[in-house]
């Protein structure tokens, strides 16, 4: 039995997603959630600066109390788990990446999978690595698709321009029967969102891989081998959320990815740079 | 005469526009660009955060040595200009926002004028003010459009997605001839790399400011006016260009935006949060 809240980071808006399915399986956990709002996003940006983004989110979330750490940010789960990782070697960490991985590997069966991510997720060759590392024989194709994350946050999640978009990114790499991939990794926490529409792009020969959702399941897997971090009860537990800017932008855009409500918090972040 | 340069900063590279605008009509002077690339886009936070990343930005060019400082950057110009002005009164400061309403006033007919901009310039309703301040009669009409911002740096500069987008941000302000404005001010310094496009979905009848081009002229007015500043000779002067993250990346996007290659150093900023 353990109420301390489980600790989400990411960048601003799009790790929700991955709160979203963690509230869903694990419904009477308290929940602590950080946006980065004042730096967002962080997929133009180098692997050194996320690092140092990503060690003064933690260090927050950790002063205030948390039993286990979320990286709900693809691009800052690349450069910064292992350091995270390391500096806090008592706490459980985890991050989006592998759980992608290996959920991709388990349901493709010709192995040929293909990433759709930021461009600094896709630079770090973060999913390749990820799956080559317990499959060698898989073919992995990364595609930077940077612009589907602000269509997100602008609300473009329906319709012809969204749509348009996706088949731009993608249709090169579902024009070759031959090296077509049989599995899609949305490697960004905001495309889940988009789902629906890149389904309708990539048709059902293909199947995608949430990787909000699987980190989700990947945590409750966790909570099931170690029941001293579980908090049961018969109550709902509660949720905070803390960004370092734009609160009132935070919570609209926050609606559009939950489906409900929720009230946010404006923190601040210590700069190690100076 | 005075050899030292005039300084730019901006978010990224948006302002790179307001610099080939100025490296045009000055072609003598050196200039000093500095893009706050760590921590773009501003277009999406809050005032009080982009005074703050302004004031640091501002005195790393201060401290370099700058004869004038632009600020190249509408969202930056709105809360940020009055503070700048302020802390440093014996430094000519000009922000892209006054040139752009002065410009707008000078070309409209019917004195109905619109704004593109990014969310926190419409906000803060930059440009309305600074219309209203020169001409209470004027209709302003401010629409954000955000997703123009990354469409740029993305490289979707013609043909059909981005033209669907602006259609999507400008068809409701184009449908009713009564209200319709004769003049578009481009309130976002990534935009005049979408002129064309603009163009082609505003047609003939709407006149467009682009707010780089008439600050650069404003910058040329006061140059004139003020002989003691200006560094004359044969010699075409020197560009430096420093940003704050990613080097490779804003260098790719530049090129894009200038259309030749430039060489950029990474430089980093005193937070003065911490």
């Amino acid at each position: 039995m353990n109420a301390l809240p489980i600790g989400i980071f990411d960048s601003g808006v799009g790790g929700l997603t991955v709160y979203r399915a963690l509230k869903r399986i694990l419904p009477h956990e308290n929940f602590l959630y950080l946006g980065d709002t004042a730096r967002l996003p962080y997929g133009t940006k180098t692997p050194d600066t996320i690092i140092q983004y990503a060690l003064q989110a933690a260090r927050l979330l950790i002063d205030a109390g948390i039993k286990f750490l979320v990286i709900a940010c693809n691009t800052a789960t690349g450069p910064a788990l292992p350091v995270l990782r390391k500096r806090y070697p008592d706490l459980p960490i985890i991050g989006v990446i592998e759980p992608g991985a290996v959920a991709a590997l388990a349901i493709s069966k010709t192995k040929h999978i293909a990433v759709i991510a930021t461009e600094a997720t896709v630079a770090a060759h973060s999913y390749q690595s990820a799956i080559y590392h317990l499959d060698r024989t898989a073919q992995v194709v990364e595609k930077a698709a940077g612009l589907l994350v602000p269509l997100t946050e602008e609300g473009f999640l329906s319709g012809e321009i969204p749509c348009k978009i996706i088949h731009h990114y993608l249709d090169d790499l579902l024009a070759d029967p031959n090296t077509r991939p049989d599995t899609l990794i949305l490697g960004c926490t905001h495309f889940p969102v988009l789902a629906e529409v890149i389904h309708e792009v990539v048709g059902d020969r293909i199947q995608i891989v949430d990787s909000s959702r699987v980190v989700s399941e990947a945590v409750h897997d966790y909570f099931g081998a170690h029941p001293d971090f579980v908090h049961s009860g018969a109550e709902e537990g509660f949720s905070e959320f803390w960004v370092t800017d734009g609160v009132g932008r935070f919570m609209r855009v926050a609606e559009r990815f939950l489906g409900s409500e929720i009230h946010a918090e404006q923190v601040r972040l210590v700069d190690f740079f100076s």
